[in-house]
């Protein structure tokens, strides 16, 4: 089974297309608890008991974990091991490197940590990306980035069209069995609107509502493939930091059905 | 210090732009030591030690410990601890996310492992790129690759010209304070000399000699700053993999010493 049909079966079973991002930041967990490993294991294994039944996808990112200390990819191991097995796992972590290198970065992410789907820089061309084209998973690819440089060189005119254009036309091409997906930032909904035209069957992670001030609504209404579903719209500090104090958990599972709520009733599945 | 002055002091001092690649690959140790992280330590610690004398700098690839399995940071931390503090150390692992992730790689880059320098991914833009700019450290951004793929997105014309040349030029407007270096492939020779044409002063960190062919010697003619230095030339599996056999160090030393000679005598210094 495609990682598209994963994600759509998930998300029509418990009508969300909402993707949890799990960056456990040392300066923001809930007063009580210690700054330490122990204190993101304890955050992170009671945000995602509370918001388990309104993800349809964790998302991990790398950094956060390396942040912690040599110890940090235990962490997110364990975290990992954590989720239920039918909520799939996006590790985080922009990959782009050469061949014989991007293949131990998939071991790591596939085999190490136990994800289900990466995210991959584009820059060092297909290269970099072939090694995460497994069956089943998924390598979205950065397209048009939530952050405000995104226009640094995403917005560069090539013949005469932006770069991120041509970013996703390449990406349609590597995706010969289904296994690319792109990142596209719910701060950009003309040009997610324009992609999803020209990209009509790859699935979307949608970063950038929330904190970076996306509307999720417009987002479902205009990412979407054209017969519904084909996106995960992705909130991170929006969700895991809503209470610093000891209904963080609460608070969470509250952001994360506010966002569920504010698309729910349009086209999830397939 | 900047680091461009850091490592023009060294290669002056020993006579080497070489830059030694720690790329530990489980399947290519030498056939006495165990296949786990403690055959990769006492792999690394010799060829550290074998070359230390060569190395202008060592450059350790995170891809290659993080597919060790959830120890391979504490392993990466403990060889970097290992390699003499007279000679910088680059962490490879492109990093490219939003802001306040970049903030979190950076801890971790810096002060988990202890890096003085990282390569960094332009496609997002400076947001992703500034968290690394520190004081006497160095953001090597990927320009032109050594990889075959490079072509996909680094030579797709903007304006009429080959974005990597696009790219040159807003990292040099990014480096106001001289902390940003280029990483422009060995294979590109022709490239390499019109990259050094218009960014005279970022140092250029060059993968792509030996296994992948780029000629060392064509690269520091062509490379280096107008008046000498400014390039580490790195090599990884040429040197690492020089012998599988208990000869290893000293053949790893032996492909070292052969490529510093190969660039001998050329200028190095400031």
């Amino acid at each position: 089974m495609s990682f598209t049909h994963t994600i759509a079966q998930r998300a029509a079973s418990i009508d969300s297309c909402v993707c949890v991002g799990l960056d456990p930041d040392l300066n923001k967990l809930p007063r009580h608890l210690p700054r330490d490993a122990a204190g993101v294991t304890e955050f992170l294994l009671h945000v995602i008991d509370a918001t388990a039944g309104i993800a349809c996808a964790f998302k991990p990112n790398l950094a956060f974990f390396g942040a912690l200390g040599v110890g940090g990819l235990e962490v997110l191991a364990h975290v990992r091991r954590n989720i239920p097995s039918d909520t799939p796992v996006i590790l985080d972590f922009k990959a782009g490197d050469i061949g014989n290198t991007a293949e131990r970065y998939a071991d790591m992410a596939f085999d190490v940590i136990g994800a289900d789907a990466v995210t991959v820089n584009p820059y060092m061309g297909f290269d970099a990306v072939r090694p995460f084209l497994r069956p089943g998973r998924c390598a979205f690819v950065l397209c048009l980035t939530s952050n405000k440089s995104s226009a640094d060189l995403q917005h560069l005119p090539v013949d005469g069209r932006p770069l991120y254009t041509v970013t996703a036309e390449i990406v349609n091409r590597w995706s010969s069995h289904g296994e690319c997906g792109l990142v596209v930032g719910a701060t950009h909904p003309d040009e997610l609107e324009e992609i999803r035209k020209t990209s009509p069957t790859l699935p979307f992670l949608i970063p950038g509502v929330g904190t970076q001030g996306g509307d999720a609504e417009a987002v479902v209404r205009r990412g979407s493939f054209p017969g519904g579903g084909g996106i995960l719209i992705n909130a991170s500090r929006g969700i895991l930091y809503a209470s610093d104090g000891e209904d963080f958990a609460d608070a969470a599972m509250k952001a994360a059905e506010d966002l569920r709520a504010a698309t729910s009733g349009l086209p999830q599945g397939v």
